[in-house]
């Protein structure tokens, strides 16, 4: 892989920094997420049983990582890291119902619906939205001002909502078995995975107190680093064995969905991903050696096998 | 209708504040969502389909309200008013699909996935509740200070989630054809239609400024109209027209849901409604005259026809 980036990242412990941050998030969200017992008991466990499913919570560690890369304390950002799981996860459950995407197996388990039901599918994705936005409001989480935490709210809602995530989700349900050229599937990537990715970077930025030059900085790398974590999805969907992936591989394909390989041919793909990850690391030089983690992150984006 | 709370709201012209408000919420909604052409169309369709449904805008009458009562401007509480709407129009496209509660009609038009099909209503739904905590956040909406606007996120989002109305909906799809209790019909109630109507009151005191006793005395008559609401809406259900309803009437008793009328029988809930929006009425006295809309409003309750 071309290294404009130089060594930045060369020397980071990263499985022990992504051990360490999952570590925290994880203890963030069962802190925070409403316990098991609460009435009705079937919505709390359904929501608990995909948020605890073995994720990888790169979502909360880019989150941490930029926040970190800005001088911030990871505390800081832990409920923006928490929320963007909460986010993702719900995005998961709702993606994997019959009407929508109709997959009975994530990360290797039975999908929600499959093992509570459709509505409390439906009603646990609907919570953790709602959660998401009550830990980011909590006055008890963090110490971020006022100010900043709207901001940060603004930024997730918008990469979440119609004009982010939920629209690249209905464009992609709609695109299923069509053609679609390649600005469509750029703009398709962009909101269905990209947006998402690219608010975590800038949340933990906004938290960690980040200057407009640095959340620039971070925000360039958040954008290459999104769009190659889907090009590298879609590669894997062809080439991945099912079991890493604990999805059906080749599954994309068989639902004639739009994929980048598709589009561009696989050699193509591999080459563009590699290109973005590279950029993603030069933009990182002006944060200096806080960022080294961030850049470690963006080889082993590129490099995951699942 | 006992009237404890002597003459306040007597003289108001309800109809005519009703028809104001509405015209600001409305105003609001359509400046603040995504406009129909954003990509991709259909979804941004089914959001403004279901939200510009002839909804009585009751939620952001009550943040509207409740605003005024304690000395606000109405446009302080715009945020809260529309975002409570879009929350509240979300929970309808939820409850009404195939796996919830299966509706195909809703206000006399056919429901979100008759027209656009079950993923797109459930997308529209994620798509609204997202754009609530948007606007909620919105930095160019409304001059209410950051920790107070984060006080009013946190106690929607804890109202509108798992432990609230999500909650209530569950618990009201795991309890149908199954003789409840008391206490979890009341508990049901509370939290299904309760916890939104509550925290609308709520909502609107913090927006306009309310001093603790000011919310105290905001809170409760928000409870009391929260229940008596249910009450009236059950009631409606067995006695109701169906085109006044713009619902099947007795679709409650059909799919054997909890009612308060079949637990405490017909003439009981009359007079604990009546009862109930009295007690409402009483809890706005320390408010004086600007309170006698919200006053006015509680026997518009207890009187609708649909």
């Amino acid at each position: 892989m071309a290294e404009r980036g130089a060594r930045l990242g060369a020397d980071v412990d990263l499985p022990g920094i992504m051990a360490n941050r999952r570590a925290l998030v994880d203890a963030a969200l069962e802190r925070w997420l409403p316990v098991q017992g609460e009435r009705p008991p079937q919505v709390h466990e359904a929501m608990r049983y995909s948020v605890f499913a073995g994720g990888k919570r790169l979502r909360p560690l880019l989150v941490l990582l930029a926040c970190e890369a800005v001088g911030g304390e990871p505390a800081d950002a832990l409920p923006a890291a928490a929320a963007l799981e909460l986010i993702h996860t719900y995005s998961l459950i709702h993606d994997d119902l019959p009407a929508m995407d109709d997959d009975d197996f994530r990360r290797g388990r039975p999908t929600c619906h499959k093992v509570y039901g459709e509505a409390m599918a439906i009603l646990a994705g609907d919570g953790l939205l709602t959660e998401a936005f009550r830990v980011l409001a909590d006055p008890g989480a963090g110490r971020v001002p006022p100010a900043r935490r709207l901001q940060i709210i603004a930024e997730i809602a918008e990469a979440a909502g119609s004009l982010g995530m939920v629209g690249g989700q209905a464009t992609d349900i709609l695109s299923e078995g069509r053609a679609i050229d390649r600005e469509t599937l750029l703009d398709l990537h962009a909101r269905k995975t990209g947006a998402l990715i690219r608010v975590s970077i800038r949340a933990g930025g906004i938290a960690g107190g980040a200057d407009a030059a640095s959340l620039a900085a971070l925000t360039r790398y958040g954008e290459a680093v999104g769009l190659a974590f889907q090009i590298v999805d879609d590669i894997l969907d062809i080439e991945g064995a099912t079991e890493e992936m604990g999805k059906t591989a080749g599954s994309d394909a068989r639902k004639h969905k739009a994929t980048y390989p598709a589009l561009f041919g696989l050699e193509p793909s591999r080459q563009d991903a590699a290109r973005l990850l590279s950029e993603a690391k030069a933009a990182l030089r002006p944060l200096g050696e806080k960022a080294s983690p961030l850049a470690a992150l963006a080889d082993f984006v590129g490099n995951r096998r699942h």
